[in-house]
């Protein structure tokens, strides 16, 4: 089949700006887009505040937007960098290349036979889920940095409640 | 948020035009439908010969026509039926109503507090998997009993040949 | 400290008078008892049908009124015989004599150097807790077999409506 | 039943002084109280040098003087905190109310609904785990911070010489 | 670098006649090879008697005497097939040709694109570890089916007396 | 049977001289030595770069010209200290002294009642994992402290590119 299917990875604490735009681009170079939600399994921490059904959720609805057929898969950390490509397999439909600016990743897709592309758009972009995090707990500005599903969702969660009581800990 | 999210469970070895069914009528009942699919960690095996991966292949293709947002979940076991819902929750959109026919299930959910509702389809609907993956191995007629996007997916993956060779242990 | 330990390994689902004969008889030979409930994280299921918590209350309630000091310690599956003994030993006060008819848990503590006492109580009992999860089911007279605090249990839990909806599966 | 249980939640590394004035606190409160000993399957480490089941004798040896029904039980580490509440709810008898200062836990029980309420016995006691901890190592007098059976239990399984002996890692 | 390694997958319980006559033919193919011992978590079971350790002690004497090098390397179940072939690469030396009758492992290995050989001696050989086992548990005589080195080691575990108490269960 | 065999942890990522020199030293002293692979199932890290598999391929090589019989055994971490004797006896041959200079490790073998010997190789030797490591991130001469199978392991699995990588994270 002549569809080419790429594989972007991420924790998308929360998806943002940055994020959206990365999909843009990658959406001119591929078919198809999986999105992978990396530690999915975890949540109600402030490195991951919102859990797997709470990112899916702001995903798809921000992606309903883009040309292409994305697909968006929880993938739970397994804590084996050793099979990580195999579970990642597992979990996703086929892909042909996949999308990371992570030297870990990189080098465990390169080391599986997985060709990998680095886009100039991680580095363009500043904005850092860390830093938007950071806003949430201080009362500041983030939602002029996340498409509008991700300030519905937060919302719906009541999110910045739960990131500043973990945050207290 | 007015919105009402149905939740519905399955191993969909493979997913089959009762399932379809099953999404459409509940379709009209719900404004958006996750469809969980469970076992998601297992593969290769007569049970379940599809990866996680493979099975959301086969579902989103197939509802992208369903007139509602879905979203096509896997949800790996965990073994413990006592966290179990919380284990679904934290990987699914939130959701206001599940539908089952599986008691395990049903019980699981109404002692979280979750809304079940059983369907007259499950029953009117005599396909079951097991009977298609038994049409796989014996090389029958297994085609007409699923949506087009799964005959292409068994095909792409050279799926009648994986289930033929491990039935043969 | 000259006290002496014992430790009484058991699923016990439900608890039952065989089960409370047995701690009357183990408590005349030791100064303190353990009270391990096996494969706690396992529940909803036709074999292990109440929580371990469930578990804890049942026991708990009807050995308050054994002379001596009862610990009841929840002891989840781990899956691997080799290590289940130092499994054992790290959930538990430490013990000087394991009861067991069980042939695989008395090789497990004689490998690992610890005593193990038989006793006719669980031949002389014919009770067993499948035949009284039987009764559960059928609608029978289970609660003559079992201590009072047993029946209160499974009354608050609303036990025989879960056991029953389990077997429809 | 008109019973009103409690749930208190600690590593108890050890139980000391504070946590028996806690304790004492809230059985003015509850007819019985569940005392969960977390990370249960953690030990020989610095923050957690104690097994659970030395923590259980511990705990219960002192408890035994309260006025009320106590149940001791240990709560091993799922790590996958959307899960949590419920993983301790199956391992607990049926609680109506938490007691936690911590925000993690009170954030966890909130959300799955469950009332929470904090004491100013937190805040009041200074005593804390660490320092305890600290004293044994450097050969302080920390035997008066503790009751008298944590002296016993500690003594009985060589406890001093195992926390300075893990300290020079 | 020149060197061809094979991999051969088995319980090895125990490691009998049959096997040894299996890696000898495999020594005229390959340069070095690699012995993976499955299922090396489990033991003390009917299908399992003997831990990993003392299969390791069983082949690696059995094998000093094949004129090739060889490495015993024990595989713990992961339970995932879609991971299964990358667990196994992380464990063992780098192989070539992977050597196995069994259908779902020569599946796995040919999906990750990993060259498998099936060779005649499986079938020829009608020895089965469930046989010999059996002639354990009832006083049969299997010495005759195994090598010198089995026997020493079954006789220094006491491993007879084991298989037949686990077999009362 | 009067063979002493002596057991030897580390994670050997990668083993150096040091390493050789300990293992020569203890080879006086015992008939056979198990060399305990620790961590085995991590990877990829900078602690921890090489796999079980690499690592066994390096220690075995090394180990052929040492004059008595070696077993070189993965071991998967448990994270759970006190069943980790346990856990480690099950995979090993069974051995009669473990050589540890870890104060955690001679803690859990001395609970276990297993005889523990400290050696001064390990503190003459000040050679350290950790700086070899840190010489082939920065291209130094890392090859002069180890034997010479550990450089064409690295070699053939292009190791030094992939410690490289992974520390740019």
């Amino acid at each position: 089949m002549g569809t080419t299917r790429g594989f972007l990875i991420g924790r998308f604490q929360p998806f943002h700006n940055g994020h959206r735009q990365l999909v843009e681009e990658i959406a001119t170079e591929v078919d198809e887009l999986v999105v992978g939600i990396g530690s999915a399994d975890d949540s109600h921490t402030i490195r991951n505040p919102f859990t797997a059904g709470e990112r899916i959720m702001m995903i798809t609805k921000t992606l309903e937007s883009v040309g292409i057929t994305t697909y968006t898969v929880p993938i739970e950390d397994l804590d084996r960098n050793s099979v990580w490509v195999s579970h990642v397999e597992s979990m996703s439909p086929r892909f042909e290349v996949a999308y990371s600016n992570n030297p870990l990743v990189i080098q465990l897709f390169i080391e599986a036979g997985v060709e990998v592309r680095q886009t100039t758009m991680f580095n363009r972009d500043d904005l850092k889920g860390s830093e938007i995090r950071e806003l949430m707990i201080e009362g500041g500005d983030w939602q002029q940095y996340v498409p509008q599903a991700i300030v519905e969702v937060v919302d719906e969660i009541n999110g910045i409640q739960r990131i500043r009581t973990i945050h207290r800990e």
